[in-house]
């Protein structure tokens, strides 16, 4: 507990594990709460542990670092779903763990998840576990090519979803030997995502349907609200996530994504945690995925999901061949004095995701959102306009 | 320097002297920037010694605490006026500092300030320097009671300014041996406010005109923008502001707090840093004042410092008798999920500034943004609605 004043504590100390830049974002909120907040970091240069007062650094696969880290909070939460269960299992006796256990499973877990996903009727892609190539083949002979196979848990070379199409791909992906369920290949017409808030109370909350703009399968852009959805559509949206929150018991928030396609809504993934497409949130909503995410596992009442402004778009930034990134700021900053950027402290690797930029506004009134969020991400990356 | 590639620094270190709450607010947004943020603190329980990954402690009144804690970063720059005027000019032969020695001369030394202000013919109250009694009814005889005397710098019993009343109070006053000078009483209609951002470059953003709400001449309340402040009254105080910012050379935020009277408006008190009446901007305008005041002293593109709602309010939160502020949060954030909370941390002691907070919003709507946040201010205060 951070203070005391006559035995009494005066704020509780909410621990992360991971110290990633959701962990980063997470620590601004906590301030603003004026709560304590810690993070157990893999290495001081993590983009949490830069910048925040309580770093504990440690390995969140190693018990003992999770339990002496647990023993300096209040209540534990997450920056990644990376934690083994049984791990899991023992942090939840010695303090409160939010979401706990039996909920991270469904994003730990793609097969578990997509049984549970299957018994509460809630439509997702076809699938089928899978352990050799006949029956990747048999998948296929149903749903077609291409097929795509995502591993159970964990991956290989930093994936976990590979879509393959034709079976010499696939045996290549199954020959890592990683556990994996095949998946038919959606054709969506867009992707969509939605995040719920949920508190041990049972209170939710839900905020906005966004579309998320992907890239070989990284999330490049996210429009809030998305684009000419209809009313009914968001609803039902935002009911599915509410509903989802409620029957996998998560406490703090679960990120919903989805594919639009012609036959209706499709689950995609889960997250429990802050997520990417929330981002827009910290200067989009009235309450940002962060401080609610704080708020949710401290079981406070949340906080409004609603929008500030009638549009908001998020550019992901990556990084480039050359990593001065700071020394752009001169120019994006002077080319639109209106644009909000996130560093996050990262080391620049070509690809990696190092920051992101959001700009909100009215289209109506001619406001290019797209342009000037694009625009601002591409030239933090390349220094190219 | 904060991470180094190939010998090149990839984002600089802003010093900030003093860790009261504006400290902490400003490490929030450098979070936000990606760039190294480092205070020096009188104590590591100090409101942004608490929350800072990169916390000096150190005395503000040595010169060689003063030096160590510079030679940590790029440039250096204040939470509070109190850093000695010989140490300053000490420091600027060390490090950048902003705004610089010569600037800050105008928030130290009242007289220093008024002369200045009469020398550019901008309008403020009738002053003088005073040493004694005779002089002090030799001007209230022209400017009559009650006068207003100001200590020159510093004060006594954590107060700088004292309305005296009758030649009985001000004795009282002159007997402490403070330098002071004295001012006439103004009967304002209002008190105003406006915020200035300058750059080394030389560029200029100035945030909407706020309206102040002080009892007892502490702040309680704020409006962002005044309420009913004609086009050309605020754009005249927008100009007074921005025009002080050049004159004076100020680098970083200079507020300006104004009276508005029947013969106009009167230049009351300058500050040169982060200011309780742009505490709005972090909800309420594309670039709060925090992050405004890191783009300044680092010579970045300012931001836009338009509002992002028709009408913002802030009140502050004081200590009450019971310090279990935390516990008030439930109600609070029950009874309003759009309230936007922001405590600093502070030991609670009964009137002492401890937090603030938020709402937003279209009273052309029927939004009755006051009471939203007088009633959460008072609630966090006293546990009471």
């Amino acid at each position: 507990v951070t203070g005391e004043a006559e035995g009494r504590p005066l704020a509780p100390v909410v621990g992360m594990i991971g110290a990633g830049q959701l962990a980063r974002m997470t620590c601004q909120a906590a301030i603003g709460l004026g709560i304590g907040f810690r993070v157990l970091a893999g290495s001081a240069r993590d983009s949490a542990a830069q910048v925040c007062a309580g770093v504990r650094v440690g390995d969140y696969t190693s018990l003992p670092d999770l339990l002496a880290f647990a023993a300096e909070c209040d209540v534990v939460t997450f920056d990644h779903e990376h934690v083994p269960g049984p791990h899991l299992a023992a942090l939840e006796r010695a303090v409160p763990v939010r979401p706990g256990a039996a909920a991270l499973r469904h994003t730990q877990d793609k097969l578990a998840m997509r049984e549970r996903l299957a018994t509460l009727g809630v439509p997702c892609p076809r699938y089928t576990p899978v352990s050799d190539l006949a029956a990747v083949t048999a998948f296929a002979a149903r749903s077609g090519w291409p097929v795509v196979l995502k591993a159970v848990s964990g991956g290989y070379d930093g994936r976990g979803v590979w879509i393959c199409g034709t079976p010499d791909e696939a045996a290549e992906v199954l020959g890592h030997g990683v556990a994996v369920i095949a998946e038919e290949h959606i054709d969506f017409d867009r992707e969509l995502a939605v995040l719920a808030a949920r508190s041990p109370h049972g209170q939710g909350a839900v905020y906005p349907v966004v579309q998320t703009v992907q890239r070989d399968g990284i999330c490049h852009e996210v429009l809030a609200p998305a684009l000419w959805l209809s009313a009914g559509r968001a609803r039902e949206a935002q009911q599915l996530a509410l509903g989802l929150a409620a029957e996998l018991e998560v406490t703090g928030l679960l990120a919903v994504e989805l594919f639009e396609t012609p036959r209706g809504l499709l689950v995609n993934e889960l997250a429990m945690r802050p997520h990417n497409s929330g981002h827009w949130t910290i200067e989009g909503a009235v309450t940002s995925q962060f401080e609610q995410h704080l708020r949710a596992v401290l079981d406070l009442p949340l906080g409004a999901p609603g929008a500030v402004a009638p549009q908001v778009v998020m550019a992901n930034v990556f990084g480039g061949p050359d990593p001065g990134v700071y020394g752009r700021y001169l120019h994006v900053m002077a080319a639109d004095p209106g644009v909000k950027v996130h560093l996050y402290g990262k080391q620049v690797r070509p690809g990696r995701k190092i920051g992101h930029v959001t700009v909100a506004g009215d289209p109506a009134l001619g406001d290019q959102l797209r342009e000037r969020a694009g625009r601002a991400a591409r030239y933090l990356a390349t220094g190219k306009d």
